[in-house]
């Protein structure tokens, strides 16, 4: 085995070990809208839900270069609330437009030629095109350090795509959803090569070594 | 586009719904100790890296039905430390029997074939068989309501299996590491359908419109 102490490193070699080992990461392509009405999108890999009563997601907010919020930051710390978009397969290009450093004028959904719509219980749009947006109302944000924001979001509305939602079983259909997952680097992943593990209560284990 | 409101649902509904739309999300195989020196380790997929300056990961830890602590809750209050082992292929079986519900005093890690080795800057233990192991101090737990406990640990070591990690540049065999990602219900998936996305500075693509 190859052992690093974490104190010993840069904030930078941190950051690389991190987002290596730690994968795949779920993307959120978070839609946010500053009081003047210009719309912001950005993906983001720090993310995941941690609760469902309250229904929770969590967001890593990284700042610019400088310690300046990035529109992300700054819009749903004005506005209190964001739309996470999922990203599939057929909406990777587009959210990695909307990772490029526009200033804030632009709106990236624009440039990725995706359409906004307005949300239903939230005052920020959602994309169109993604296959699940997850409305969200900011609970709280904690900061870490000066570099970043620790965003919580409360879920209030699920959208989903025609075809992936069944509302009467309150089921996902997961063969015809195709999300992408987050790795290194430049590196993202499909998630189509899929197996199942079957979860054995302990009486169950019991009985099949007792036999 | 279908849409539910999700003050309508019930926890378990909301619980559904978020696990089959944030996905993949990364496995944490946390092994902990109690205050007697027994060891324990469970997956937990509402986990992920939040910051790297501080260098914080997130734990999202369900308590059992009654609302009591998991081992590994108790274990993280008692002891202040815990080590998040990485999942590969080669061990998702394994994690697999670590999800058991066995009784406090049974070591799932010993039921599971692995071999537990002392933390270095820890008193938990880490896998041995893990491709990467992140031992960890607990910063602080939110509770967000009475069924879970929300886990805020900072990384202190990285330990990695040998051929992983190449300390003089920093760097982790990206092609050698074989992660495995949660989605919905029983599913896993492998991440080695892999694609590039190259990330264009603003004035890069500035430049490319112009043309």
């Amino acid at each position: 085995m190859t052992s690093v102490g974490f104190p010993d490193l840069t904030p930078t070699e941190r950051y690389k070990l991190l987002c290596a080992t730690v994968v795949p990461r779920p993307i959120a392509l978070v839609t946010s809208v500053d009081p003047d009405g210009v719309a912001n999108a950005a993906p983001i890999s720090f993310y995941n839900v941690f609760s469902e009563d309250p229904a929770w997601i969590v967001l890593g907010l990284q700042h610019r270069p400088g310690r300046v919020a990035k529109d992300t930051s700054r819009n749903i710390a004005e506005t209190g609330v964001f739309v996470v978009n999922a990203v599939d397969e057929d909406l990777a290009q587009a959210m990695n437009v909307c990772a490029i450093d526009f200033p804030p004028d632009r709106d990236e959904t624009a440039e990725a030629g995706l359409t906004l719509l307005p949300g239903t219980d939230v005052a920020a749009p959602r994309i169109a095109e993604a296959p699940f947006a997850l409305e969200c109302r900011r609970v709280m944000a904690i900061a870490p350090g000066p570099g970043r924001e620790i965003v919580i979001g409360e879920v209030v509305r699920l959208h989903a795509r025609e075809g992936l939602l069944d509302l009467t079983r309150m089921r996902i259909d997961a063969e015809a959803y195709r999300p992408v997952g987050r790795l290194f680097g430049n590196g993202y992943a499909r998630q189509n090569d899929r197996f199942d593990l079957e979860r054995e209560t302990f009486a169950d284990w019991e009985a099949r070594r007792a036999r």
